[in-house]
């Protein structure tokens, strides 16, 4: 099962508005177990991970288990469910790690193989396959999409110094790690302080993942950002969301459209855009995660309305100084309702993850 | 109601994510019923009508009846929900037509009014506004778009003639009418036989209503769509989605998208896209109508799996004669299991919407 997970993790954020699922086929084939299918949800969600690991597994399927790290799906359309699928192909016993919480197949799925006399093991590490899957998880039960803060805190509890655009604060292996986060998310979002101090690309520049960029999505209630901005510029090839008000001058809109950025409809609440609101449409849009990477004032938004659901924290080995625009929570006494899930290091930088609570 | 309903279809097709819906504020002033507010779910969704309705009448509202095609939200998020602003504003009486079928509001919002002290009226008129909200609807209790299938046929029963692109079946305001529908769906779809044959451009090209095309999508299961196309030349002006199946060539693909044309991802049936399952995630990205404009293969590709909720069947006055193509089905004994809704002229040609009776 932690193999079809780490293989689930594959297509994270390249499967929206389905969850990356993974699935082993194991046989035992001479007594010793033998993978013999593999899957990973598609590109765009379609074909399921169960498909494409039963295609690679023809005949071999039979008899053998198959490890799915979400329960297979139950509802008919055209092509038959992944449950029946299974069973067609005559797998003997299918190992599950999460359940779906779409009440359309919540428990169906499960059910349709036990009918037909596949043995079924449910809930086998579905806390690490849930974690992978938590945007969709999200989506789904709350109708909004999992909040990833991301920040970057010098030695001395700093994101940046005022007025100096981008501060380096972290190295290049931080800074990879941060461009695989954002290949994972299906958006990543800033706030129009840091869009024009560090006019960033935000897009994944991995070798190989440069394909794999978020829509970016800038919180700016008076359609303040640059037509010249490197956001702007690349909109035709990764798209570009601005969470204007209302109230935002009629002629800012219409060269921002004219420029390719999409302009989202938003509710206005004490002068800035209503996140709550913001999210939801996200996810009606078929949106699972948010990657919030800044500044201050947007993280301390979303921490202020209790919508972070997990924090990624960076802390990079130099001091900024006098200056500094300080992080919105003190990197010693971590916000309350959050609990360490992991730590590491990335070169000279430390991180932290953390997840909440409730 | 019928004028709040009136109201509720002028933002049809630009509300997405949310259904288009309208609030009219009625007071009793010296005797007289008077309008003072009325509002319609703004483009992209939000505000929500009952927001705008209330701006307007003000310190009017108090006492005075509101009348809303749908059942007002019940669920915060950092604007307080419709109901709880008709309570805060002083209505004295909220008249509603539709209910809403998303489990999170159903009865919760008229529950709040009426804890409130505001006399409710439900149901009124309930089935010519769900008529307007019908996508909406079908996609919250479906999960998939309401698909309306549109369809021009000759005095004798074709739809075009083979080998001759776009033949004229029917005249000027019957067109319009056709591009008036066109502003009011989410989504319009072909199949690449039209495509090729007709080179469509499928926006809606009405004066004032230039920037309400709907999304257009093309059935492909190879890729073919020209990029010479007129489709793909506007494609970054009104998006372009192919549906091709996963076997199409990848270079015609990789060309599609480098020509701004966006790939859905498909599961195959028997060599062709199959339907339920493009429905679906058209739903789960937020769309919620689809008007299928043919031609003859991809219109019986819908009828057959009892996919399309509403056929607006336009006939022209002409005969096509020799080398036509027959209609999907016969003109005078319309398909099975739809009834007639309404009956209109346009000019010339005749006009008859069905919807589907279970
Ligand atoms: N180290 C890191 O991890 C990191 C990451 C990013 C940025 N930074 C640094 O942070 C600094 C910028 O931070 P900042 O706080 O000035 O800017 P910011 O958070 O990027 O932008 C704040 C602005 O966003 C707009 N906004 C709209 N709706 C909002 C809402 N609901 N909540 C919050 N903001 C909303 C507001 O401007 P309007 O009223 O005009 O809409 C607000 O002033 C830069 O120096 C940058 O280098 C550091
Ligand atoms: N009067 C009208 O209202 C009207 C409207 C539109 C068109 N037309 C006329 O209709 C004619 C074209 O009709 P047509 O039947 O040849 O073409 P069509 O229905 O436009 O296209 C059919 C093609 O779509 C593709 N397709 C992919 N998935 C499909 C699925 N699930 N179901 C159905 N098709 C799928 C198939 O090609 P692949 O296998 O390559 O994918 C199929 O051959 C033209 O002459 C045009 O002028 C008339």
């Amino acid at each position: 099962m932690a193999a079809a997970i780490r293989l689930s993790r594959r297509n994270l954020g390249l499967t929206a508005t389905n969850p990356s699922v993974g699935t082993l086929i194991v046989a035992d084939e001479g007594n010793s177990p033998v993978i013999v299918g593999r899957g990973v949800t598609a590109r765009g969600g379609r074909p399921h991970a169960e498909t494409e690991a039963l295609a690679e597994a023809g005949e071999r399927a039979r008899g053998a288990t198959a490890y799915v790290t979400l329960e297979p799906c139950a509802h008919h359309g055209r092509t038959p469910p992944c449950a029946s699928a299974l069973i067609a192909a005559g797998v003997g016993r299918v190992v599950g790690a999460s359940t779906d919480p779409d009440p359309r197949v919540s428990g169906k799925g499960y059910a349709m193989l036990r009918a037909a006399g596949v043995e079924v093991v449910e809930a086998v590490l579905a806390d690490r396959a849930g974690d992978v899957m938590a945007g969709y998880l999200m989506r789904s039960m709350k109708k909004r999409p999992e909040v990833i803060l991301k920040l970057a805190v010098s030695s001395d509890g700093m994101i940046g110094r005022a007025g100096q655009g981008q501060v380096p604060i972290t190295g290049p292996v931080a800074r990879a790690q941060v461009h695989l986060m954002r290949a994972e998310a299906d958006t990543v979002l800033i706030g129009i302080g840091t869009a024009i101090a560090d006019d960033p690309e935000l897009t994944c520049r991995l070798p190989g993942l440069e394909d794999r960029s978020p829509v970016r999505i800038v919180l700016d209630s008076g359609a303040r950002l640059p037509v010249t901005s490197k956001l702007v510029a690349q909109a035709a090839r990764v798209p570009v969301l601005v969470a204007a008000c209302a109230s935002a001058p009629e002629a800012r809109r219409q060269a921002l459209a004219r420029a390719g950025v999409g302009l989202l409809a938003t509710e206005e609440f004490d002068g800035a855009v209503a996140l709550p609101e913001l999210l939801e449409d996200l996810a009606a849009q078929g949106m699972s995660s948010v990657m919030v990477e800044g500044g201050a004032n947007t993280a301390k938004g979303f921490l202020a309305e209790r919508l972070v659901d997990r924090i990624v924290l960076f802390t990079g080995p130099e001091a900024i100084g006098a200056g500094g625009i300080a992080a919105p929570f003190d990197r010693d006494t971590l916000p309350e309702g959050f609990r360490v899930l992991r730590r590491a290091r990335f070169g000279p930088d430390e991180c932290i993850e953390l997840v909440r609570t409730a």
